[in-house]
């Protein structure tokens, strides 16, 4: 067992007017360096691109989703081929949420007990029952590099006597998926496990929830429960109050961000990981980003702009196509706008990260931050 | 006007036992090596396909439709881009068909009169007038390396007097626009007209229209009004009979075929060039193509299965992804499903035709379509 003390997070630069902080993850398939945009693949497939895209725009990890692998294509299929990564042929590495978020928002009936949740699926209906032990099994199924614990993610505006209730269930899980994913590594899986803090919008609960993620000592820490309904005051108040509890030696990941304006903002408390499947969203929506805020490609101006989506972007789509060939093949509803638009989205997100990278060892990160946000927060269409 | 007479097409071998050859078109963008399989990029763009995978494949000329490009982008996008090619970013060549077909299969009511065609348009029901004067303008906009003159395409079991008539104003269409395309080129253009014959499924009706096509000396003739609702042998009677007078020393272009077996057919016949949507369609549809026969992605023998879609295969699917994958994509409706199983597919009838060179060249094409077939058509699922 000594890979469970080998350490998966080296911290390597910190900014010197922010919290914000270069460093590399170590993970099974590779180094992660860090603050990372994780791309998302739900269903095994980052949406319109291809692994080779998701390579050569330089992504070291992606994220993919346990409650929809595990209703399809199900663990027998995975566990046949060895794994999400050798089925997708992704040779670097994935974290795998836990499907606790999935069985919130997108399942019909649910039913909460301390053993686990029963929910029923959002494809056909079908009844399913899954406990921390079960979301750890699965994730070793889909040999996550690193896997999230089941937790119980509640939304804005519940009541601090269920959102109380709903933290106790979380860590009470977080402790029994630390023992199933002890006896996985005893087998030999070499995936890591992160803990998530919950809490609502409740400091002191956030602050109990942190303590016990610390106790428990998993490789590193998420914070949940954010993005579930709350205003940008309630998100921004809480990501900052929670990631400064959090112990500098392990790597801080929130989950489900993704707007320019949100990772920064995250950047700057500290925090090294995030996801969002808004990149590639936004991009079969014919939204897509630039340096001067994001806008839609239907928008008549574009019909005969025959500049790049963003003029100072090196991306391929940037390079080759212009607006009004996009706009075009959003108008005719194309495949290939999808594709366009979703590789020019991940690829702007990861050069962000990039460039936040070298503003921090450069120890200007604030000014970084302003000077991008001043430009993007005011071109906004 | 000396590009008039420069040869388009050098026959180059000519296979002893079948009526099979190579050829070259020299086109204004590169080479095209024939037998060609042309894919077809409806709305300027191959589905679901990108021009760097066109290119990798090997493809040296796609098909666009006139129809869908007046309506959209329109002409005056596609001339500010300065052609499709430049719209596109698609730097080999591009063969228009002249918006015949799509009038009558397509749209809402329409009404020829010798002068053109009254139409509506299948997206928003507005009224529209094409002419054959009018589809070279629009052609010569696109800037088509080649273009086919309007014609009038008639549905099986058309009565010989409704089919005369038809003949009768496409023959007529064919010299308006050979006219007009004659002073396109005295103006700059360096596209090609190509003829087409009609004649529905009355062999004196297509013997007329072949005279009709050598007596006016377009760069080429096009077999049309197949593929319109016909049984199988009243298609390859037709296009034995018609293939049989036309001129050696001209490309031969059926519009519309793109099974093998239809492919194959027509190279023994002859035949230099052929497009169909049907790769990318059926790709979109989860049915891929294997020297045993196509099969669909989603049957549940191919959950398990680890191999790729065809074994014998060497484009970046088949050595990348398994049938199981693809059956997972193809389930969850996954973009990428339509990506790889597009590309595998045009892939596959690419080196067909390759393939069918090489053996023409050698003087077995008759046998190369035999073993190919009797793989092919006894796999079939």
């Amino acid at each position: 067992m000594s890979e469970l003390s080998s350490p998966l997070f080296t911290p390597l630069h910190a900014d010197q007017s922010t919290s914000a902080r270069t460093g590399i993850l170590h993970l099974p398939h590779g180094k992660v360096s860090t603050p990372v945009f994780m791309p998302v693949g739900t269903c095994g497939t980052v949406k319109a691109i291809t692994v080779d895209d998701l390579r050569e725009i330089g992504f070291e990890i992606i994220l993919s989703n346990t409650y929809h692998l595990y209703l399809r294509p199900g663990t027998e299929v995975l566990g046949e081929a060895g794994g999400l990564r050798r089925f997708m042929n992704w040779d670097r590495n994935i974290l795998t949420d836990s499907g606790g978020f999935q069985v919130f928002s997108l399942s019909g009936l649910r039913k909460i007990t301390s053993e686990g949740a029963w929910f029923q699926s959002h494809i056909d209906g079908s009844r399913h029952f899954l406990s921390p032990e079960k979301a750890v099994e699965i994730q070793t199924i889909i040999d996550s590099d690193i896997q999230m614990q089941l937790d119980v993610c509640s939304p804005w505006g519940t009541a601090r006597r269920q959102a109380e209730k709903d933290l106790a269930v979380t860590i009470e899980w977080m402790r029994r998926a630390k023992k199933t994913w002890e006896e996985k590594r005893a087998q030999g899986y070499e995936g890591n496990l992160f803990s998530i803090v919950q809490g609502n919008f409740f400091p002191d609960l956030r602050k109990q929830s942190v303590e016990a993620c610390v106790d428990c000592d998993t490789a590193g820490i998420a914070i949940g429960g954010l993005s579930v309904g709350e205003p940008a005051e309630a998100f921004a108040e809480t990501l900052v109050f929670t990631a400064a509890l959090m112990p500098r030696e392990k790597p801080r990941y929130v989950m489900g961000i993704g707007t320019p304006d949100y990772i920064l903002m995250a950047i700057e408390q500290g925090i090294d990981m995030f996801d969002c499947v808004l990149p590639t969203r936004e991009g079969r929506n014919g939204r897509v980003y630039t340096r001067d805020g994001p806008f839609a490609l239907k928008k008549s101006e574009n019909r005969l702009d025959f500049s790049p989506i963003d003029k100072e972007c090196t991306c391929k789509v940037c390079r080759q196509y212009s607006r009004a060939y996009l706009r075009h093949l959003f108008k005719t509803q194309e495949i290939l706008c999808s594709m366009l638009a979703s590789y020019h989205n991940l690829f702007f997100l990861n050069e962000l990260t990039v460039n936040a990278r070298r503003a921090i060892e450069q120890n200007r990160f604030a000014e970084f931050k302003k000077e991008f946000l001043s430009r993007y927060m005011e071109g906004r269409k």
